[in-house]
């Protein structure tokens, strides 16, 4: 078989299931028979119009899957593995400078016109087709589905957030939002030797997800004083908070401000006086999705996965899924054929 | 002999030519026959009452000189030497972390109240009394007095300011303000291979002292993309400046804010979509006055000396550099017997 089933995004809470054709491979570039995405809540902002996205697309860039089809070496059929958001061309100034996330004409999985040259490029579909310029990383069988579906946007991007800050051994750490990457962002700031992790979120549901791996869960409003102040929670008011914690030699990475919102002020002397560093930080490098599998494989038992994870769910209700969203962090698509209701290659319907 | 001769500074431009008893050494502390001292500009900030000084005090913390008696192992008479601004007790909190300038009991070269413990603190006398918490660095001899003097303050600091952006190779570098940091910066981020070096500065006499270092130097007011900018001058209109300038990935450090100031106002999204950093930098470490010292041995001779420098002045000519000030970036204070009128050791007195 040869066509692939896809919840394609038409607008507002509008989806249409279709059946999509395989893609030619270029050089370097796979095709992956899904087995597992999940949904960030990037998308759930797409589909209630806060933020804008390319329509009609197949939305969705967190997920997991069997390579089918591979003209990457490296790469085989019959690999499980993940794969980063973005696609750079490894060319232009900031490729070269290592900020491929911020290539001159970097296109994204799950953003993309399906009426371009990328139709199949989300995760919410039976098959993604992989370009050259992203980066695929193999995860081990012990990390389940779910899990691994996060490496490819949570997951790294908290590695890139992590990374931006250096060691985190003996000290101590905000963490200021308690989503899908706060809850990461607190367990591995624990498995990197933090002294002591603050978890601030003001939904007491989010504070219990990290209730047994940060030291202390509060609501916004205390002020503490830490080494690392981690924003990922997007609101102004974090951003402030994150900012008045900082220890002298303290760093605040805002990783959760991707909309439009209110400016913040710095006083220079405090910033200059106190060697305090403010770093932004948006999606992730290659090496980052590396270290999102390897921290998933080392320590995603420390996560609370029946609590973190709804659903699953097939792709035939993932409509539904943004209309009537559960209170879990990521709702698990279950991609098998049996959900699909559709016929697929035995090589991908064998267990992994 | 066994007396310093000191300028103490009264309040105002009022200072005393003293007779200061030599300290008893306790362990890893010196006594250093200075040669020269250069004054900085905060020191002028001081006499002029725009910034907070213990009153009196021997004022003065860029100086070089000779090791004259030494309860410190590896650090023995007639070594030529310079050393770091701050002292620092190697063991509160700031101290472990790293931040030893930042030491909860830090005293500061030049800083301290002549009737307290450490009277013999400052450069602008005979002789220095190091600390057991000062770093110490020996110096080459072909590198000047001149020169080696500012390795105590600005040499070092603008180490610590390169230290906090990494590699330059290939980097557009914005340095705003030419004082002695600024030349010294544009200097530096040359010979750390940027690929273009712009130097800012609204008085053209400054600009004129990087003329063959910077590829451009221009006047504030005009718009640059750079991948590094370095604020130096102190100047809120160069933190906007800086800030304004930085392209994606952008690092820029706030080094001159060391005096209250207006806020600036910051987008956090630019910030975290750019992957943009903005950090500050006060003083410096221990390996930053290594790095400072070889840079000197290095790449001195690219310093526009015989512009940078004013005098020489004897020790009994400093109090009208404070009221007559030249339109030098340093003035050298050379601290030789003959300059002092007093008679030393014939040690102190041999050539170096």
């Amino acid at each position: 078989m040869s066509v692939a089933h896809a919840q394609v995004w038409q607008g507002g809470a509008d989806f249409q299931l279709r059946e999509v054709p395989f893609p030619e491979l270029s050089d370097g570039e796979a095709l992956v028979e899904l087995t597992a995405a999940t949904i960030c809540g990037s998308d759930r902002h797409t589909v209630s119009g806060r933020r804008s996205g390319a329509c009609p697309s197949i939305l969705g860039h967190e997920g997991v899957g069997i390579v089918v089809d591979s003209r990457r070496p490296g790469l085989e059929p019959g690999m499980r593995v993940v794969f980063s958001v973005t696609s750079s061309c490894g060319r232009c100034g900031n490729c070269r400078r290592g900020l491929t996330a911020k290539c001159d004409t970097v296109r994204k999985a799950g953003h993309e016109s399906f009426e371009d040259v990328w139709p199949l490029s989300g995760t919410y579909a039976s098959h993604i087709h992989l370009l050259a310029g992203q980066a695929v990383e193999e995860v081990p069988e012990h990390v389940s589905d779910a899990l691994a579906s996060t490496a490819g946007c949570a997951a790294a991007t908290v590695m890139a957030v992590l990374d931006s800050v250096g060691d985190l051994a003996g000290r101590h750490v905000l963490v200021n939002g308690v989503g899908m990457l706060g809850v990461i962002a607190v367990a591995a700031a624990r498995a990197r030797g933090a002294a002591h992790v603050i978890a601030c979120d003001p939904n007491p549901v989010n504070r219990e997800l990290v209730g047994d791996l940060a030291d202390v869960t509060v609501a916004p409003g205390m002020e503490h004083t830490v080494d690392v102040a981690l924003e990922l929670s997007g609101a102004s008011a974090g951003v402030e908070a994150c900012l008045t914690a900082l220890d002298i030699g303290g760093t605040a990475v805002l990783a959760g401000t991707v909309a439009p919102g209110p400016e913040v002020s710095i006083d220079p002397e405090w910033l200059v006086r106190g060697w305090r560093t403010v770093t932004g930080v948006h999606n992730f490098e290659p090496r980052h999705l590396t270290q999102a599998v390897e921290f998933l494989a080392a320590e995603g038992h420390t996560l609370p996965a029946d609590k973190i994870f709804g659903g699953p769910v097939p792709l035939g209700q993932l409509p539904e899924q943004f209309t009537r969203p559960g209170a879990a962090l990521r709702t698990v698509v279950e991609l098998q054929p049996s959900a699909l209701g559709a016929h697929r290659g035995a090589k991908a319907a064998e267990p992994v």
